[in-house]
């Protein structure tokens, strides 16, 4: 446990699916439970056979539960499948696949969400029940949806492009409808104005995809600053490869140089420090803000939990930078 | 096959769940699929997890299907229960049991109705994809909703009745909500003046719990009657009990005597004859109609299929015979 965990200082995580969850289980190793909010990109959620499905937020839970299905890479470990084979007979959609288990989750968050509960409450609730203690919110409670212009395919809805067209089409553009009239979630903001505040994380995630949504809305970027807390990013390009998805081919189809040295400029003017992998050490003197150089790959939950304190330990050094200068 | 078979005359039976889908499965062996129309209850529908589910039509389809469960009675045979289980981590309701496939029926039902077709396109939908050949119908398109006052609990949605509360709450009354909205079903109208209709077969489900929301439904007792086939009842009481289910319990709250011929009576005016249990021989005098004394017991499918072809020759004789009374 770092220096940082015994101060009771606490840290926000900002984060999409697979990615960023490795670094969000590292962050609940390296902290304690009461010391981590994990806000999660929102822009996936869709709803399919009448069910509201938050596929970040459950990747999350998942992950942070001790749950998630590894060999998959999403969904619940130990999945069964009869549901998906009785929808496929009965000539119903089975493009997304939805495993028995999981299944509960989203009838569970829809038939609460029908109820009248907010998605932060409802996450909250599926939190509780799975054991998982960090905070865990949703970047909004309103519907906020990504949406990807394809070359060839027009515009696609965020599942439709991932999962639907596997990634395949040629990205023009992504926008988040809705996101004009969504507001960061009350329990994202509670925790932005804690005293304790002591680091913001941008977890490996998708910058585009996966944490542009959480940005998008109206507020946030604004909010991330006013906490006084030091944001900083790490790098989800090691040595001009994306770790995994769709990163590099929505990089090139943007034009966009693959490089860590790309995703930092990218983040410009929010952040205020990026963590690059070793394998990228040259380019530390080019990001043109405070930069650590630590291993980003997290094959192992080691890996993750190291990353997670040398992040925690770059938060911490630069408030104290900060607060040096302040006094100054 | 009968003689009626050979005549391609058709046949309506009017059903609730399981004791009816007995006989309805029989009707489906002992004539052809074009002849046979099954119109099912929908007072026992009812909304779960935000899910339209629809007890009788799955019980009649995955019976008609050959998929029934034999050994609990109700749901699709080799069902698994995993989302049950997820649903109970969760703390969602766990008291109306859904097994993974079934739950598919359910999901499937109630995209289709989101998407605005009626609960006939739906379940002829359902009927097709299972293999199902006969005309399966909702008794109506509109909702009705089987409502029981009890004394001690007072009133209760059917399903908190019959699962919820295991049918012990003893019954006052039973009202069918929203049966003054409801038409019967176009098909069921179709098939009530097709000139080939032979015969109309009330199942031996529960008079009063599961043949009366279908009487309930506006016009449907005048529809039924100007048809001008022959309509006939077969008893789900013999020698003075119950075959299954809370029957013979509600008869006796509802101050009735536990006989064949209270059925008889309760039917008369609506039907043409009666069929009797070998065991009532004796009260054959006593229906105030023609009867018809046969084994209405259905253990084996031979059973099922004789007492279908039973009822058929009753229908045909009574036609017969109503025929000729026309021509004096």
């Amino acid at each position: 446990m770092s220096a940082a965990a015994a101060r009771n200082s606490t840290y926000i995580a900002l984060t999409g699916g697979v990615g960023g969850a490795k670094l969000a289980l590292g962050l609940t190793h390296a902290l304690a439970p009461g010391q981590l909010t994990v806000a999660v990109n929102t822009g996936d959620d869709f709803d399919h056979l009448g069910l509201h499905i938050s596929p970040d937020i459950d990747t999350l839970l998942y992950t942070l539960a001790g749950l998630a299905n590894a060999e998959l890479g999403w969904g619940l470990a130990g999945e069964t499948w009869h549901f998906m084979a009785a929808i496929g007979r009965l000539g119903g959609p089975t493009w997304f696949r939805l495993g028995d288990a999981d299944l509960a989750t989203h009838v569970e968050r829809t038939r609460r969400l029908a109820a009248g509960e907010t998605l932060s409450q409802v996450t909250h609730h599926l939190a509780h029940r799975l054991g998982v203690r960090p905070h865990v919110v949703p970047m909004c409670d309103q519907p906020v949806r990504t949406v990807v212009e394809t070359r060839a395919h027009g515009t696609l809805a965020f599942q439709e492009y991932f999962v639907g067209h596997k990634c395949e089409p040629a990205v023009r553009a992504i926008r988040f409808d809705g996101a004009d009239r969504a507001t960061p979630a009350p329990a994202l903001i509670a925790a932005l104005t804690n005293p304790a505040l002591a680091g913001i994380i941008i977890c490996p995630s998708n910058p585009w995809l996966s944490i542009e949504p959480l940005l998008a809305v109206p507020g946030m970027r604004e909010a991330l600053r006013a906490s006084g807390a030091p944001i900083v990013a790490v790098t989800p390009i090691i040595g001009g490869k994306a770790i995994k998805g769709p990163t590099a081919k929505i990089m090139g189809e943007l034009g966009l140089e693959l490089s860590a040295l790309t995703v930092a400029a990218h983040y410009r003017g929010l952040i205020d420090g990026f963590v690059l992998d070793r394998a990228d050490e040259a380019l530390a003197g080019r990001v043109e803000m405070p930069a650590e150089v630590t291993s980003t790959l997290m094959l192992s939950l080691d890996d993750r939990i190291r990353l997670a304190e040398s992040v925690i330990g770059f938060c911490d050094r630069l408030g104290r930078q900060h607060r040096k200068e302040k006094a100054a």
